[in-house]
């Protein structure tokens, strides 16, 4: 299973050097703009919405500030105002552009942030040669991945915002499995160890490991597929306030929704919007692109419900062959982004990764066919709010 | 403990028969409204706030719809179009009113409205005559003690947005308790049963009951104080990001906040808006109407973190001493509101009551000075958005 | 012609001492309410309507502050903040409310209001023994009259918005005339004189008197009736864009605007919304409540034109018995709100009264069934923006 | 008198033939677009602002829709989605892409809008060789001359926008004139033909020409420098709300404006954005980028007027040697933009050129340094919105 058919892809691997897992990341990301005209990289069609060339640059400037100019007296910063222009968040990291205005800027130029990437790539090269391990190195490495996975959603809505769908890239596969297995993994009650306990790299969020206690339950070995995302859209799961949030049911009367976003009638026929424009609706393979409402009301009217975050942990290390854990969608579950027992994020700007956004957001779990091979973990904590649709964004049910 | 000084305020006893609770309740949501003037029946405030004129209809309207209606095949309505004005959002009970337009209806008037508590009392009693027992009826008297809480704080916000700070009533009490135990309770490690499990009432969203693992954890015997707090707005509380959520930080810098929402600072002095207008800030009260953010933030500053839901119900249980549990201010949890293991609606309109709010709200334990008295209980779950400060909220703190 | 059927209104009558004119202009404002619940003063339906409450009290306070306070050094306001709150836009007169807040307010009571305008008259009416002529008393009264038109455009907007649609006021007419006169006044070009010369009242926006050049044109006898509106509806006048400025056709097509704002198709019939509740289309008075954008698009399916300012003013003194300027309906010009040559306001607070609104609005002229009677004159300019409807506002065409 | 320094400028002389005209002007479009980058090309840094892009495509769709599909038979677009992409306004040209959108669509590339600027250019010839004249030609070379207007004002937005701050062209000059004559022009009472009444091209609402009468007035020789500007800004001219319309006034009170659009001070130092970048105010040449606003609220403070729109035209008639009337700064007069009396829009989509927009904005007369040559005449209407800024607009000042 891979994000692409492309040959570039390269795993990130623990044993190899950090060096060269530094070039491998590195190299990934520019190989995901192989298709994209310099016009695609400038633009921002929603506030969610990161420009491609702000990826580029940005992912650059967080080597620059937690790494160089903290490990490097002598590092010089190519532009002073790039550590304006690419911060994304960090407070403590000092004033920052508009999230709402990085679409509405043209310079640097797609060239001279390639350049920006060579400078800092030069300096961090440089600095590997002295260095053997270095977390907040490993973390930039795994915030890049990140971003990779952004660069494709990104791009994907940037592509689908233009009246003309243009593709973006039609070698790109976006659905690695079509198995349909409808059984389900039964695991009985008890307390379980959750959360991240190795010696490798997780995020702080993933830590402390701790116990829970969870009743038997049930979990779904497939992913909810188009065909039976579609019964649900034609049994009129849109227009059924009583199988909806309240808060989703308003968007739903708002908006006139009536499918997921990606998805378009035209006569009779099912179309979605994908990586290689639009296309007949392909019934057997996981629903992506569904948001936490409409996960939630299709679970309500199959008559079962959404596993929490320790269910999908649990099963996921008592029956690792599950199909579609990962690689396929992000699987989204019943439990807020909250902190575990005991966390507490490290101090300083970098305390800001993960811990100021526990508020008002859903865990996902798993990893999707956008997220490089490597990246994701059993452990691993994605999240996103209710109503997010962009993401690789899928349905994996629980049942008592 | 009482939310008022008033000798009118009684108390919801389960031995008493149905037809008494109902006059109780009826009764005690009338007293609050003793000191209003006509014109204060009639306003919102903001899109939180109903206007005590709809609140005093709108519970009516629960029994018509859901009783009257429903039991007695002779009742005919007093106002057709009531239904359609005071129904809140039961979306399966038919069309309704756009909340934002509450407080520009200026008809039916407050007398007009009382009348129609009379004709639903008339028929109510009535039927309680024929009724021992009905469980949507005891729903129906537990709603509109929620109301009585909601009528309470959305007056007071009524008054504070008049620049002339009026009065609600001078008369009542807004804290009622200055214990000031620095002392911490501690709990041993353990699996324990929450949830509601009892013969009595209790909303859904109480139910089932079920086990929890919680590591050792200690919790805190006193409230935070108006002085507690006050240290932290002094030391800059307001203007420091890395202690707070992203969310909350943002609404700090955008509004320019300084202090919770009724604080005010006059020349060299804090005061605060009360039912009885300004005062001065009482050091020695637990700190109320602040919100998750604030209470998060305080927390973090402190050195210390919120409860988490199943901690609170259990220290609850265990110390069941433990000052201010109830009747002072509702407690922030760090767990969001959603289901507990297993739990489903009831089938109908009705179903709407909990169920489909369970995304993007806190839980708070506990009950406030508002709270009628007898309303709530150890599995009691409250619950509001983050940035909710127009209730009677505040802090207890917990610990490792 | 008369605003209402009411006995109690009275003219204001120059040769009338002023002390007579005050009693009877304010005695008119009050009799303007004798059919309101106390309710109906409180609220403000969309950010153009001030509550009742608020017309009662500012029109005092128009008095207090611009000439109690400079006339009289011994007054003593009767409450210091209702200089805050009941000041509507004077910036040069201090601090004021937020106008979208005004429905918000519910003190002072209406009782209250009641008992400070028996408190400036009081000491207006003892000022008015020591004083024969004073021409800012004199515009507190035309300011007065121009607040009991609001008044009565405001509380009808307050009844519709209420879905059970009270009547405010049943023995109230909102229509003058039936003439249907088809015929056409002809003026010749030449030089004409148009603005305020005499020596009575008139507003600074008056004035100077000043020549303009007009070539020939046709203005038209009637006002444009329901049934020629009405036909225009029908022929789908709200359907084409042709007919319409920009401006008005994006408001058309994102509120899906059929017709004009009180008027509602029941099966299939055509109602509209008056001072006595809904009632049925009547086809034979002149269409009111018609925004310039409107007016407009109606002139142009019509092949005319509504007529310039000047063309109104030289019409309406060249032949004075056309029927219905006066009195029926605000006729809408196609001349914006500027300016007379050599116009410049008086200085101070009182100069905002009219010169600092002279953009982005249109002229209207004549006057209307809610201006009370004797408050209008040739000379006189009323002002609305483009999309204005809750007026009562009407159209004259105009013809080369 | 050039609109810049570039040689390439060409006049757009009527006895040219249309044929030459036509490359002279699509060439003079595309030599304004020199320094780009791509990037520059793409995106809209405000509603008001179109990409670069855009106005290369949209007036090459003006001769497409309105020229080769209507005269030539055998055309064929090059891409179907291009009509709906690039129509700007013209709903009876067929449905349009959302004009908040423009700036976030990449594809077309920029190089693809070139190309589809050869493709009709193509046809356009050839259609040349056939046709004489063409007054619908005609009117698509004044378009796409209003267009380089427009591409310029936007692209200088687009790059101030970016905190980076970027040179559009430095070759580019901004500023003609430096000629300081303080004297006045005066013009005796009469009446005065204004209007265009030639046998050349003109808009139609520059028609019919018609009488108009006027008093003795006089016009400033010059326009106001920054220097004067200035002193209005140090004067605390942003802070009187007296010198301010209300409108105007709620503007700067919210959003804090203490200077025109492009002003900067940095330490104590006065600079502006230009397309050089930013550089150091010059205080002799006129001010540029003020709204309608700033205009009146300048002239008020300087104890005079704006001019109306009859009198700039009488004096530019009568003193065609006043310096600046044309290429320097749009003057703003103090007329609404309505109608002429008798005027009436061609029929059909090009019907909506002028007409539609005549409602809430001003009339500027002149023409700027961003105009192309031989543009604009004695009688031309530019007009804008009260707020308008970021168009080359300055203040000439009238009196009695």
């Amino acid at each position: 299973m891979s994000v692409s058919a492309l040959p570039i892809v390269k795993d990130l691997k623990r044993e190899e050097s950090l060096a060269r897992q530094y070039k491998a990341v590195r190299a990934h990301t520019e190989s995901l703009c192989e298709t994209l005209e310099t016009e695609d990289y400038v633009v921002s069609s929603m506030p969610d919405v990161s420009p491609t060339k702000w990826h580029l640059a940005h992912t650059s400037w967080f080597f620059e500030t937690f790494v160089l100019t903290e490990r490097d007296s002598s590092y010089v910063p190519l532009n002073d105002r790039y550590a304006f222009l690419f911060n994304s968040y960090y407070v403590q990291a000092g004033e920052r552009h508009c999230r709402a205005q990085r679409g509405l800027v043209t310079r640097p130029t797609v060239e001279e942030v390639y350049e920006y990437r060579r400078y800092v790539d030069q300096h961090m090269l440089a600095l590997l040669e002295k260095v053997g391990h270095d977390p907040v190195i490993t973390l930039g490495l795994h915030h890049e991945q990140q971003h990779q996975e952004l660069l494709l959603t990104d791009i994907k809505h940037v592509m689908w915002t233009n009246p003309l769908r243009p593709a973006f890239d039609a070698r790109r596969v976006e659905s690695a499995s079509r198995r349909l297995d409808d059984e389900w993994s039964e695991v009985p009650e008890g307390i379980h160890r959750i959360g991240f306990d190795g010696d490798g790299f997780a995020f702080d969020n993933e830590r402390p490991p701790h116990r829970v206690f969870v009743d038997r339950f049930r979990i779904a070995n497939h992913l909810v597929t188009n065909r039976q995302y579609l019964n649900f859209v034609e049994d009129g799961g849109y227009r059924k306030p009583e199988l909806w949030l309240a808060a989703g049911w308003a968007i739903v009367k708002d908006e006139q929704r009536r499918a997921p976003i990606y998805w378009e009638k035209n006569e009779s026929r099912w179309e979605e919007f994908t990586f290689a424009g639009m296309s007949e609706l392909d019934p057997d393979i996981p629903v992506r692109h569904v948001s936490y409402f409409e996960a939630d009301a299709y679970a309500r009217w199959a008559g079962h419900r959404l596993p929490t975050e320790p269910e999908w942990e649990i099963a996921a290390r008592t029956f690792p062959e599950i199909p579609d854990l990962y690689g396929s969608r992000w699987q989204w579950t019943q439990s807020a982004y909250v902190a575990y027992p005991g966390y507490s994020p490290p101090s300083g700007a970098i305390g800001e990764y993960n811990g100021k956004w526990m508020s008002d957001q859903w865990v996902l779990r798993g990893s999707s066919v956008a997220t490089p091979p490597g990246h994701a973990r059993v452990t691993y904590r994605n999240f996103f709010p209710s109503d997010t649709r962009w993401q690789f964004t899928g349905i994996r049910l629980a049942s008592q």
